[in-house]
């Protein structure tokens, strides 16, 4: 069984982690989470929603974190940013994005609840935005959620997250995200809906975004790099608890998952004890215990094994 | 990739859990977790440790708790004991144990500090014992330490594993238990040591015993399906935190395994609702919060998947 040699990551903790955070937090610690994630090796963040304040209060300042990161932005790095439709792409745009992502799901009950349409709706709106951003010369990339499972519908047919994931690519996106958003995936059905999306899309395109809700994170991502998947969304400290299970744990920690690499001898270009830090610099702010295993294990430990 | 159909649980929370736990835990406390555990479906469960009171004053009470058992033993249930030495072993025979274990460790630093002697001492102690109890017709599983790792000497050679290993199955231990124990160990790590057994041992002859502390127990297990390992050691709630990394967790959560099993299509015989609402119940008992990434979900959304 050949794992790949190198993994990227994406980094989605600025956005998919805060998103849900009821407290406001400051543009200035947004953007040192931004900057120590970048000293801690990342080339692919997540770092901002161009979304509806309304619905998303913590994302309302998109535009003046995108403005700050760009303005010290660095060569190699990859910023993207969130947008729901043509509007929120035209406000990206205007604040500079050079790469953004558009959110479907592969579940119709999830879809209307969390995006108000039906998956075909959204499809419909994106295909525009997509169409508008490959002519700015912007890289798009689209995640598709509940990709093994839903909140509302239970489980997801492969099939499901195929239809969606190949409309998203046929219209531009360069990039999938199959989305394990409540984390009730394992090993067997991830497989499962990999292989089924891998009959239509190369591993290239596809990232992992797992989360750890049930502790699964890691054996899912065993088993997709087992497929030849080499790209993994992750959020450091493991931010973003689910909101359907308060208390749970949200994405991946990109601490874990660069544990995980490592340990199987796979390169990611990351510093792990920066990325520690950075997680329990983050999680102080929050006020909270990182969900990461590995950052309370090492910080217990601070000699432990790396 | 085939996996088991059927994998058996061997229950450690009553012995390898609660034995690092400070506070004094009541002998009927102790046996309700015990009673629980077996009405969640739990057939193999290791009660206590005949071990000095002075090294591990929880298990004092060791005799107490296996009569307590045994008055109320159920059939198709085997309840084991861990005994150190010949003096250990005569205690649990004189308590009715009809299972016992012995614990060695494949690193000689650890096995120094641990039990204060040699690897080559330790296996010299424990032929007598294991010879004393196959005479008295009473089952011997063996553990292995550090299999995958260990806090003082870091990476430890496949090789010795097998040779520790090799060494109590020869002597007639008829389960191997391959212990890492400092949860260290990765899918790629864990496969290369298992590799190295199996060329000595078969794999219905070995069990995985994996530490959660970062959170690498579930892809650890899942790697280790992929080889044919269809036992597994576990501690309800996660119990037994390492006594390394304090705050970090110990032992794969039963609950978090059983999660993983049934995800994977593989019968277990366990009722994972019981087995959450004893995590529970026994975390509340103990102060705190249970290490299980599943329980803490499950009871976070009552109404959630299963």
């Amino acid at each position: 069984m050949k794992l790949p040699a190198q993994v990227r990551i994406v980094e989605v903790g600025p956005r998919d982690g805060l998103q849900n955070e009821r407290q406001p937090i400051a543009i200035a610690d947004k953007l040192m989470l931004i900057r120590r994630l970048q000293d801690a090796g990342l080339r692919s963040i997540e770092v901002a929603a161009f979304v509806s304040p309304k619905w998303v209060p913590q994302m309302a300042d998109a535009a003046a974190v995108l403005a700050g990161v760009l303005a010290e932005s660095r060569p190699g790095v990859g910023y993207a940013v969130l947008v729901p439709n043509l509007r929120g792409l035209e406000a990206a745009l205007a604040a500079g994005a050079t790469e953004v992502a558009v959110f479907a799901a592969a579940s119709e009950r999830f879809s209307q609840r969390n995006i108000n349409c039906s998956i075909a709706e959204s499809l419909q709106r994106f295909k525009p935005v997509v169409e508008r951003a490959r002519q700015a010369q912007v890289r798009v990339r689209g995640y598709v959620s509940c990709a093994a499972g839903c909140p509302y519908e239970g489980e997801i047919a492969p099939a499901a997250v195929v239809a969606v994931a190949s409309a998203l690519a046929g219209m531009g996106c360069e990039e999938i995200s199959l989305g394990d958003t409540t984390g009730v995936g394992n090993p067997a059905s991830i497989s499962r809906m990999l292989e089924a999306v891998m009959r239509h899309l190369p591993p290239q395109r596809l990232a992992g975004h797992y989360h750890d809700t049930y502790g699964m994170a890691a054996a899912n991502v065993y088993a997709s790099l087992q497929l030849g998947i080499a790209t993994f969304d992750a959020s450091v400290a493991g931010l973003g608890g689910c909101p359907y299970a308060p208390g749970a744990a949200g994405n991946v920690a990109t601490e874990d998952l660069v544990w995980l690499l490592h340990g199987l001898g796979i390169a990611t270009g990351l510093d792990l004890d920066r990325l520690v830090d950075t997680a329990a610099w983050i999680s102080r702010l929050l006020g909270r215990e990182p969900f990461s295993r590995v950052t309370r294990a090492l910080r217990a430990t601070p000699a432990g094994p790396r």
